[in-house]
């Protein structure tokens, strides 16, 4: 086996999230790369990807790999190759090659997502598709204390989806990070894994704290009582963006 | 009459330009504008804009006039009424009310557009809607040298799409500036008034600079020569953006 590791960014608004979904006819980033990658291999290829993004969630590093076996590409020249067959709004930012037994999902020692608000009285035609739009004012400090009662390992069950069902609810959450750039407002999250919709969860959550309704201290209580009632609401797609999975 | 001055913000991705086309089922910026407008005043509402854009192209701040004689809407609140209205690509920033005579196409004293252009070996996905994308390296100081020679006032007929017809050539551009963001660079331009495609072809010639095919002090005789075929290539559409119009 030839193990090659891709590094993607995608603009996932037009796509109905990374999974392929088999027969539906719906465009996903995976289909797409599949597509791609068999054109390029001349056989079918299937990508393994480090993480699912939902429909409209966009990725600035999500990482793939594959089998290249018998490929005669060299590795350097596959991003080149990729990115002249896939459409503009999915991008290859890196190849490697990698051990055999190297799995994107299953190797991912942790990953950062980032959450984006347009925190301004007037909408952004030009963040519209990359960030939430928040009009009221929101109290950085107050949403930066917040995040420091969600970093730590902690039964996390309070911001999954209902329904959603795992076997353990418990992660580890590195870093939460509250970044003020004008009107713009980044969660930045740091993890070992995150459950589903953890992430537009914990945004939802912190808007409810930046606008009083919720008190920083009061996290602690919210994720100890594991419901999602309790929980602010899931913030939409497309803030959300995939940023790096750490190996 | 009463005079109301709109300043709007648009993604012009999905319209083919500025100015409405009559019949022919194209959406246009000025189109959509006029039907918000006429959805609120319940009668035809006709806008004048500071400056036509080209399709594909965008705007921070177009502005416009329209009469909204008999409107019972307070101006403040025009904003908020008209944007709940308008798709989220298409965004008033500014409404007030201004003297009778205001006329936004020829009150307007100076322009300001920007290029932008996406200098990286790899495209962004995220920048891909709103940049020209150059894998080459720039040498951003020999183009702000350049820049210094573009200003002023002369006869720009060299940066003109052939074709063309004005009664005069002549324009004074008051400044002309490159700013470099990393991997992204500006072309800013303020001038009293800009020839068709004038922004896009400096911006072409400006990367030949760049790269060394002109020297920053050819521009002076590239200007005199006052021959198109001597400048740059026409940048594409979705770098270019109307930043602001002065009054």
């Amino acid at each position: 086996m030839r193990n090659i590791k891709l590094t993607v960014a995608y603009d996932g608004t037009n796509y109905h999230g990374f999974q392929e979904q088999r027969g539906t006819g719906l465009a996903t980033i995976q289909e797409t790369l599949e597509q791609c990658l068999g054109r390029l291999a001349r056989r079918r290829v299937q990508v393994i990807g480090a993480g699912r993004t939902d429909s409209g969630v966009h990725a600035r590093g999500q990482v793939v790999n594959f089998d290249a076996s018998g490929w005669p590409i060299p590795v350097e020249r596959i991003p080149l190759a990729l990115n002249g067959l896939l459409p503009g709004d999915i991008v290859v930012t890196q190849a490697r090659e990698v051990e055999e037994n190297f799995h994107a999902r299953i190797c991912a020692r942790s990953k950062t997502y980032r959450y984006t608000i347009w925190n301004s009285g007037i909408p952004s035609p030009f963040h519209r598709l990359y960030s939430c739009f928040w009009p009221v004012s929101l109290d950085a400090e107050a949403m930066s204390a917040a995040c420091t009662y969600l970093e730590g390992t902690h039964d996390f069950k309070c911001f999954q989806a209902s329904g959603a069902t795992v076997k353990t609810t418990v992660r580890t959450l590195y870093q939460a990070r509250v970044i003020r750039e004008g009107p713009v407002i980044h969660f930045v999250f740091n993890g070992d894994g995150f459950l589903y919709n953890m992430v537009r969860i914990m945004a939802g959550t912190l808007l409810q704290v930046g606008m009083g309704k919720i008190k920083p201290e009061s996290i602690k209580t919210l994720i100890e009582s594991r419901k999602r009632a309790l929980a602010g609401p899931t913030l939409p797609p497309q803030g959300l963006c995939l940023e790096r999975v750490e190996y």
